[in-house]
């Protein structure tokens, strides 16, 4: 394997460089009166969390399909615009409550099938769309969707909270198959039952419910290591994962499969100690699960192949999303 | 006046005859599963309510501003897309928790003007923005925004609870001015201090805990007529308004003024008992109400300038967003 190439083509791959542009955004949205919700994680993971009450917080996520996808298949964006939002909420420990969407339709063609895929990705993951808005005469095709949860205070799954010594777990329903059309989708839901689908977000849930993961992100645009370097970041810390590690089909190079969308995937820090209890609830749910690596104080994401070991973001010196 | 003529303009008007689309939409999310939580409202009001518990329920609202808009004032695209949905939970009777936003950019320019106006509107009407997601290679520039606010179940301002017999209180700020490229915003926000502007949207909630009206709508793309006619259309009630009562700054024209989105402005149906309350309510806040007609059985919105009378909508043969 060369090492060397894969840390190169991670760090240079457009779904990890198109999340420099959050930092500027961001920087936008610094809130600074007193308020009456306590907002305890905005920016910077799956979700924000505001706590409306003294037991439960509110998860807020809004996700926008690349213009690209939504013509080449705009069913699959529109289910995909549920689905990502669906794990976005799980990713937090959290329940869906509830989807808004926003959509503006150029070509009425593409405006239906998005919607029947929105459809569809309702009716499989249970999440009702209640209110949105329509822009019938729109300059381009676009699809945002947002999504309100919910979760115990005490029991949500961040991302920043990864601790020195813990082990880094990648788990992936690797029962799936590469979209045709879009060979960096690895989809594992369209051919399930729901009743599959949702159990396996709920495992998150429990996962958080007894506190078993410091720390959890759902695998999304910027592959396995991306969505891990965004995790070690705003945890400000580093890790080591040996790459031969994570779990893949066996007949997906691996550098292909570390550029993966999945439709099922997540990454988590935790202590030694849970490991095994959360790969059995992830198990259970027909996610395969395994220890990777390990989070170190040094902030360097290193990959290694067992031999060799190469750096692929120093965040020291660089950033991914610079939250 | 001729009322024809007027009669005509407002049932053609474009923020009218877009609404029609919405029918299209929603007919894809019919949700007819048992589910945990409680849908009280979905679509058709000015906000989305979902029971979370015994006492509370959330409020779901999203607003994509208009491209044309977006390119032509940037910044007010991006104050205006906190603005409406600040008014979309305050109509709702509810307190808003946080927004999220999803920015498609094509042009930096542009992206960093939207970007300054939303953050003047956060620093306006004091609402977080928290989370979402930036496209930063977009075919269009595109914004959308997110809102979750918060309500007590039995404090709800619907929409689609008009009465016979109601009395219909159109209520807007007076205080403000024509932008100078868009004719139909009517700003009365940009020049006033958060304190004031804040206290005008409490005044919503307000009116809501006192369970003071029987519905509410806030004033938008559709205009003064076209907003209650959608009201009354999800009431399945009717309605007769003599617009010449209908508060108005001298030197706008009627058929200008009933077209325009203004920036704080509401139309309410109430028992008669319950109007000289409701009109103090706004009076303290800066905001000019006037009983301007009454709700009918009758499925007819009807205006008349004090001598004649003539149907704009007659909701057993037409729809305006047929929710």
């Amino acid at each position: 394997m060369n090492l060397k190439k894969l840390a190169e083509e991670i760090k240079n791959f457009e779904g990890v460089i198109r999340k420099k542009e959050i930092k500027n955004v961001v920087s936008n949205f610094v809130f600074e009166e007193e308020y009456d919700f306590d907002i305890i994680v905005d920016f910077g993971d799956d979700a924000a969390v505001v706590g409306i009450d003294g037991e439960n917080a509110i998860l807020l996520a809004a996700d926008g399909i690349w213009g690209k996808l939504l013509e080449a298949d705009p069913w699959w964006a529109g289910y995909c615009s549920v689905l990502v939002n669906a794990n976005d909420i799980a990713a937090m420990g959290g329940k869906p409550v509830a989807m808004t969407n926003i959509i503006s339709i150029k070509d009425c063609d593409i405006g239906r099938e998005v919607l029947s895929g929105v459809k569809e990705g309702v009716k499989k993951f249970g999440i009702p769309m209640v209110g949105g808005h329509t822009h019938p005469d729109a300059q381009c095709n676009v699809l945002d969707v947002s999504i309100t949860g919910i979760v115990k205070k005490d029991c949500i799954l961040r991302s920043d909270n990864a601790k020195v010594g813990d082990k880094i777990i990648f788990a992936y329903d690797l029962d799936g198959k590469l979209h045709e059309k879009f060979k960096l989708n690895w989809d594992t839901t369209t051919m399930k039952p729901k009743k599959i689908v949702r159990e396996q977000l709920r495992a998150l849930t429990i996962i958080g419910e007894e506190k078993l993961a410091n720390s959890c992100k759902d695998i999304s645009n910027p592959g396995a290591i991306g969505t891990l370097g965004m995790l070690l970041e705003v945890s400000k810390k580093g890790g080591v994962v040996d790459v031969t590690k994570i779990p893949k089909p066996e007949d997906i190079p691996l550098n292909h499969w570390l550029k993966v969308y999945p439709g099922t995937a997540f990454v988590f820090t935790a202590k030694e100690e849970n490991v095994k209890s959360i790969v059995e609830i992830l198990e259970d749910a027909n996610i395969t699960a395994e220890v990777c690596g390990e989070v170190i104080k040094d902030r360097k994401l290193i990959i290694s192949d067992g031999k060799e070991k190469e750096i692929v973001f120093d965040f020291e010196k660089e950033y991914i999303c610079g939250c």
